[in-house]
C-alpha cells in the first residue's frame, strides 16, 4: 500500500549516520563512526542505586508528572548551573528526553517553512535534518578552529534575518573544537545588537581534557548584559551519566520554556518521570563531578592512543587540529579524497567512520572524516587504525584503476 | 522580549485541562478531572524489582539505543498482541514516550495544512489539540453509544478523503462507551473500500469490568482481510503498569513504522532504553494480566460507589450511561447547565472535573461533564459529591439571580 505521507516527511530526508550503522550491522566492524560514550565508565552501580531509592517513594514515582519535569530536579540543575555562572530560574528549565528533543521542540515552536537558521560549518547532522524536517533554510555562516567569523555572521544576520543561530561552541561535533573567549563575545554581542536569539547546544562541555581550562557558555556571557534573555541553552546527562537516563534539558527565558512546554505536552506528555527522579537522587548521593573527571582523564587517554596511532602510520594529507575535549577526532583528508567512498572501503575491511559531507549544507567537507575515540575499547584502537590503513590503500589502488 | 513564534505554536492553543490543573494547585481541591489511574495500585515492589534486574547487565544497559525500541520488549509486544489475535512483527512496532507520543508521530508523518481527520463525537482533546496544531481539520463522525454512525462515516469519507480516522472503540475517552461488534465491522469496512487508514487509540481496553466481555480490535478485524495494514494501533503501559514507565507503541506496517521511526529520531532518538528494558523484566517475572484483573475489579468498584452516590442525590436532568470498563463517567447535565460555568462553582467548593464542551470539534456538549472514577480515594468519593452538589446549588442561584 503505498501511503500519503505529510510534506515534513518528505524532508526528514535519510539519517546518514542510521544508513552506516545499518550497514554495520551484523558484521564485525570496529566502529569510528557513532557519538556513543564508553559504556565501561556509565556508573552503573550508582544508577542502580539511584532507582532503588526513587522508587522507595511509593506510588507517587510512578504517576504522571508536570510536562515541565521534575521539580527538585530543576532546582538541581539551576544551583550546578549557578556554578557555571549562569542564573536560571527552574521556571527556566524544561526537561526534555535528551537534548535532540530540546532540538526538536525549539524548532516546533519557532521554525516556519523557509525561515533562515544560521549555522557552523560544519555541525551537528542531526540537527541539519531537524531544521530541514520544518522546512527552515539552515545557512553556514563561515567557520574556522575559533568559532564563526564576526564579520561573515554580522553580514548573514543582517542579509537573512534568521529565527536564530544554531552552535555548539565547546567541543563542537563534529569540529571538536573550542571557541575562542573573543568569538564568544563577538556572536553575543552581534546577536544581541540585531536582536536574533542564539540557540547554544553544549553536550560535551563538560568533557575537559584539562579540569583547569573554562569555557563560559554564551549563556553565562549573555548574562552580563542584564538579563540576557537572548540565549536558549540545551544541556544532557547523555554524555556525563549515561544515555540510557534518556534526560536533558533546555533554558531559555520563561515565556519560551512556557511555549516549549506547550509543545511537549503535545508531543509527549512529559518525559520520563522515574529517569527524572532516579537522576534527581543520583545527584544526591554520587560526585558526579568527580566522575566526569575520571571520564574525561580517560577520554583524553583514548584521544593520544588514537592520534599516537594515525600519526605512527604517517598517512599523507591527513591532519587535524588535537581536541581540547569531547567525543571527535575530525580529520582533513587529502584534497583528492573523497571521504564517502572511502567509507566503502573501510566497511569493507571492518571499520567505520562518519563521512564530512553531511555536516554541510552545501556539499563541501567531502574530504573530511569525523572519528569518535570515546567508545571503541582502546585496546582495538590498533586493529581499528590498521583496518583504516588497509582501507587507504584499497581506496587508493581503485582510484588509479578507474 | 516578544518572540516570533511559528505558525505551529499559534495552533498549539491552550490546553484546557492544563488550565484546570492550574486552576486546582496548591488548593484542597478533590479532582476528578485528571485522566490519572490510582497510585495505590501500581506495582511499585515489581516495578523497583524490575529495574534492579535491568541494571544488572552492566553499562550496555545505559547505552544509546535503537530508534525503535528495546528489541525483546517489541518482541514481547508482539506475543501478547497475538493472545488479542492480532499479528503484528516486531519490525511493525515502534516504541514511543506514552501513546501520545504515538498521537504525535503519526499526525507528524502523515498531516499537512487543511488535511482532514475524522473523529469520534467526543473524543480525546488532547488528539484534537495535535492535529490542530498540524493545522489538520478533525470534523465529526455522528457517534451514539455504539461508535460511529456508518452512514454518516461514508458519507464523509467521500466528501472529505480524510488522511485517518481516528478512534477509541473500547472505553473511549471521554465516552466510556464500548463499540458494538457491528459498528466496528462496519467501520473497518467502509475504510477499507474507500482507502482511508483506521488510527486505533486504545489506552483502556484492558481495564474491563467484566473480565470474559471481548472487544475485538480494529487492528485484529483488519487483518480478517488478508493482510490487514489498514489499521494504524496504539497503546501504552501507563493504564496497565504505571505512567511513570512512560513507554507506549505504536503499530502498522512496516513502511509506516519505518516511517514514523524516522521522525522519531529527529524527535529525540529514542525513549528511555532503561524503562523499557524494565518493563522487558517486568513482564518476564510480574502476573500483569493478574494485576490487570485486580485493578479492573478495583475501578469497577470505584464506578459503582461514584454512581450510587450520585443516584442518591436524584440531580434532575443528569444522566449516563454505566461504562463497561475505563476510567470515565460521561455525564450528560440538564440542557440549560453550562458545564464550563459550573466548573468554576465546583472549583469553588473544592471539586474538578473536564467541562464537556473540550472534547468536541464544533463547540458542542456544554451541558457534559467528564468525571474521572479511578484516581480520587474511595473515601474521599461521598465528599466530594458533597461538593459537586454544592456546586450545583450555587450555580443554580447565580443563574437564577441573573
Amino acid at each position: 500500500m503505498t501511503h500519503h505521507f505529510s510534506t515534513m516527511t518528505q524532508h526528514l530526508g535519510s539519517s546518514a549516520v542510521r544508513d552506516i550503522l545499518k550497514l554495520t550491522q551484523g558484521k564485525d566492524i570496529l566502529s569510528l563512526a557513532g557519538g556513543l560514550p564508553a559504556d565501561a565508565f556509565f556508573p552503573v552501580d550508582a544508577v542502580r542505586e539511584a532507582y532503588e531509592r526513587a522508587l522507595q517513594g511509593g506510588g507517587t514515582a510512578l504517576q504522571y508528572g508536570l510536562t515541565e519535569g521534575f521539580l527538585p530536579l530543576r532546582e538541581r540543575i539551576s544551583e550546578q548551573m549557578a556554578a557555571d555562572v549562569c542564573r536560571v530560574h527552574p521556571d527556566e528549565i524544561l526537561m526534555t528526553t535528551g537534548s535532540q528533543q530540546s532540538i526538536d521542540l525549539i524548532s516546533r515552536i519557532f521554525l516556519d517553512p523557509e525561515d533562515v537558521i544560521l549555522v557552523e560549518a560544519p555541525t551537528y547532522l542531526a540537527a541539519l535534518q531537524v531544521f530541514q524536517s520544518y522546512r527552515a533554510i539552515p545557512i553556514s555562516v563561515e567557520t574556522d578552529e575559533h568559532g564563526m567569523l564576526p564579520d561573515d555572521l554580522e553580514a548573514k544576520l543582517i542579509r537573512h534575518r534568521p529565527k536564530f543561530i544554531y552552535v555548539i561552541p565547546t567541543f563542537s561535533n563534529p569540529g571538536g573544537n573550542v571557541w575562542s573567549l573573543e568569538r564568544r563575545e563577538a556572536v553575543v554581542e552581534l546577536c544581541r545588537k540585531h536582536g536574533v536569539l542564539i540557540f547554544e547546544d553544549d553536550p560535551y562541555g563538560k568533557l575537559k581534557f584539562n579540569a583547569d581550562l573554562n569555557f563560559p557558555s554564551l549563556y553565562s556571557m549573555d548574562q552580563q548584559y542584564g538579563e540576557g534573555g537572548n540565549v536558549i541553552y540545551t544541556s544532557t546527562f547523555s554524555k556525563t551519566v549515561a544515555p540510557g537516563v534518556r534526560t536533558g534539558w533546555v533554558m531559555a527565558e520563561a515565556s519560551i520554556i512556557r511555549t516549549a512546554a506547550k509543545a511537549k505536552q503535545a508531543a509527549d506528555l512529559h518525559s520520563s518521570i522515574i529517569d527524572q527522579r532516579a537522576l534527581h537522587e543520583l545527584l544526591g548521593f554520587f560526585d558526579l563531578q568527580d566522575h566526569i573527571r575520571t571520564v574525561s582523564t580517560e577520554y583524553h587517554t583514548r584521544m593520544v592512543k588514537m592520534t599516537s596511532l594515525i600519526k605512527a602510520r604517517q598517512w599523507e594529507g591527513v591532519s587535524w587540529i588535537e581536541p581540547q575535549g569531547g567525543m571527535f577526532l575530525w580529520v582533513q583528508l587529502p584534497k583528492h579524497v573523497k571521504a564517502d567512498l572511502l567509507l566503502q572501503h573501510a566497511v569493507r575491511e571492518g571499520v567505520a567512520f562518519v563521512p564530512g559531507q553531511v555536516f554541510y549544507t552545501d556539499g563541501s567537507g567531502f574530504n573530511r572524516m569525523r572519528l569518535n575515540f570515546t567508545h571503541t575499547d582502546p585496546h582495538l584502537l590498533p586493529e581499528a587504525i590498521e583496518r583504516m590503513e588497509r582501507a587507504f590503500s584499497s581506496y587508493a589502488a581503485e582510484v588509479v584503476s578507474i
